[in-house]
């Protein structure tokens, strides 16, 4: 027969049992705080009309897209989330309740450049709230929370959300009579932590032609740092000049002031007026968040206030506001960082049983009786000697060996070996599942991240 | 601003947030289980290499396929998740330990005519227990218990398990020596429940033009009916007549002598001498799960033994049994007959918590508590009449309201609201998140579907 070689496309992860345990955990977790704050889950397709999806995207986005015809359709896989949910509450509006919270994990597919680390088809984690018509500020100062929730539960301590509010900025470039050119002067000051405030103050000259007096205002604003306390003082000097700036900083304020409310420390959130993320889409609280060990991987968790999520598809005005995880990308630096928790189990089951008799009937008991109070248990019954069985339990990584031999059958028993300490014991039939329901809960206490 | 109309394709489905709750009960109870038996979960890419994916595919299926190019590549979006299968144990063969036993729950891409509970996209969540040269019968058994344990998890008692062996159809053909036409002669007997015996009968001598003998031998074969002891004495008498056939009726003996154990009751499972279940891959043991009442819908679990999982990528012989769950046609189904359990929870909180003071400090401490304990809180600050507060959690259907009034606040209480029962009582403040724990609990309580 003539074969054809296996392999996986490139861009594309798959990981080996042990590695996809792991995600599964972390995966988990994002879903299950997400469910605590009350979104619900989302499920929309991967494959949507490319007219639809296509409907606001342009330039760099559009050439990544997997963009294909079936039939008479011109279809096209999604390259995020944020376009499917417009879509969704564009069309399902009447049938929502508003505020709408959705979360969703999914796949999303772009046709980047193939390189390490960089993903064609990858998880993002989004939970976006969304209003008819308005939505209340409050919404902008949970998420922080959320994000500061979802880190810490994951087992994460050395991050920091850093916030800024997009009215504050254009509220500035406007009294500097510079708005028209906000966005040309935002992409500069993005390059600030890479290029410094001095190069950054002469690109504006040369390049943007701004005057030396907005240029020094300028380099003066994004140079103001401190505590969040500081930061606000610094910025209350600019009000009274712009009602733009002076409604960015009351919203700013109201998000810093309920911080401590929500359970956000002050230490692992950050007032940074630099940040701006992407150009014309935030029209409100903007939110990056660093690795403070890891600066180099860039914001694993940002987002923000949009004031229209579906304008093109309806004229209704939905405001909202969101964060997004890479989650692919966020799994594959955590793995190379080494900071997966090695300690907790990954094998697919808790327990390996392995009949030591001709009647496997004790032993399928036992994997039942396992099951019944929610024991992870695998039968093993491949007709191999005694060390190809344990070294196939070694290998799966299993934290427990059950044998039932003729001795245990007779006495009730069954011996558990726990494949980490080596250490055997005997424990009656009718208690071991318990036994090892209460060894294996105490095995999975721990974060999946370790730092 | 010009405007696109929100639409979702025809064939891909998508849930309004109650429905889709509903359907993150149903995933959620197929992963459990099947973790429970010891499967690892897997996620390989939705994409894959058409060379690579298409290696054995062919007529119908080859038509169905989403195939495009991107850039230099042609490249398929995968049709089950059984190609991937063989394609990843192929790969990763030296990485992974044996019997591999693996579950995923994914979506695949068919792009079929768009009809009425047909999809193009849709979830298939697999089981598969891949032996190394070699696989043990027991596997075989106890996939019958996995079905059973699944579809009772579930909620469901009104079904039954058919189990064939294509060694004892492939030898009993080869007995009248017409197994050169076993394939199409089992296509005919697939028609048997729809055209009756007799048709059957006709079919094979006017168009396979099999003679009269071995149509009367064939007919009186698949009449086989009975309590499965009685169906296995039938096949007695044919023993010692052909080899093949004298396996597979070890085979089914040893199927349904396990059963007890693993805890199948005897009338849900039934040897069937009827099903095959395509007509080259399967190679023992066979499954169908059909819904006693709901014949029509045909089966909703299948699968069976296979000899060969990857020769299309490796010359490794990998045997292995696996079943496959359609699960997105199954949730289409029990929607359909109004068999899901809509008094479990469907709304995206437990506790919607209500400020109706200036200072929300005392609320937000409140929700964040709630979610301290796995307690679902979301707080609504929209500024909107009582009324309207109202309204929104009767239509999200969230079982409790939380209210934080002046007065509550002042007297450390919390007035919570069961919004079924429309009753209200006052439970103090540090209470009360672990009084809501318990109430959600009991309310969870139940499976996703109710016959």
């Amino acid at each position: 027969m003539e074969r054809v070689k296996a392999r996986t496309l490139s861009g594309f992860m798959e990981l080996l049992p042990r590695q996809q345990a792991q995600f599964e955990r972390v995966k988990g977790i994002l879903e299950e705080t997400y469910a605590r704050y009350g979104f619900t889950p989302l499920d929309t397709p991967a494959i949507e009309a490319s007219e639809v999806l296509l409907a606001k995207a342009g330039g760099e986005t559009e050439k990544q897209i997997y963009r294909f015809t079936k039939g008479d359709s011109d279809l096209s896989l999604r390259f995020d989330l944020t376009v499917p949910l417009a879509k969704y509450v564009a069309l399902h509006h009447n049938e929502l309740a508003f505020p709408f919270r959705r979360y969703q994990i999914g796949k999303v597919y772009r046709g980047e450049r193939a390189q390490r680390g960089r993903f064609r088809e990858f998880y993002q984690a989004d939970i976006d709230v969304i209003g008819d018509g308005s939505l209340d500020i409050i919404n902008e100062a949970e998420i922080p929370a959320i994000i500061y929730q979802t880190f810490t539960a994951l087992g994460l301590n050395r991050f920091r959300i850093r916030v800024n509010n997009r009215k504050i900025l254009n509220g500035f470039y406007d009294m500097l009579h510079w708005s028209h050119r906000a966005p040309d002067i935002m992409r500069v000051v993005d390059k600030l932590e890479k290029i410094g405030a001095e190069k950054v103050g002469l690109m504006l000259h040369d390049d943007l032609g701004l005057d030396q007096d907005a240029v020094g205002e300028i380099v003066r604003f994004i140079s103001i740092r401190g505590s969040n306390q500081e930061v606000l003082a610094a910025l209350e000097e600019y009000r009274g000049r712009n009602e733009t700036f002076d409604q960015g900083l009351e919203e700013l304020n109201t998000v810093v002031r309920y911080l401590g409310d929500f359970g956000v420390p002050q230490d692992h959130f950050a007032v940074d007026l630099t940040i701006a993320r992407g150009l014309d889409y935030y029209t409100g609280t903007v939110y990056e968040t660093m690795l403070l060990d890891h600066p180099e991987v860039g914001s694993v968790c940002s987002g923000g206030r949009y004031d229209n999520l579906a304008e093109y598809y309806t004229e209704k005005q939905l405001p909202g506001v969101g964060i997004s995880i890479g989650l692919t990308r966020l799994f594959y630096v955590l793995q190379e960082q080494g900071l997966l928790n090695e300690d907790l189990p990954t094998a697919p089951c808790d327990v390996l049983v392995l009949p030591m008799t001709e009647d496997l009937s004790p032993a399928i008991a036992f994997a039942t009786a396992c099951r019944g109070v929610g024991v992870k248990a695998q039968l093993y019954t491949e007709p191999k000697k005694f060390k190809a069985k344990m070294n196939y339990a070694d290998r799966i990584g299993v934290p427990y060996v059950a044998f039932l031999g003729e001795d245990e059958v007779a006495n009730g028993v069954v011996s558990l070996k726990d494949m980490v300490s080596g250490e055997q014991e005997k424990v009656a039939l009718e208690a071991a599942p318990e036994w090892l329901r209460e060894k294996v809960a105490a095995r999975n206490k721990g974060t999946p991240i370790r730092e």
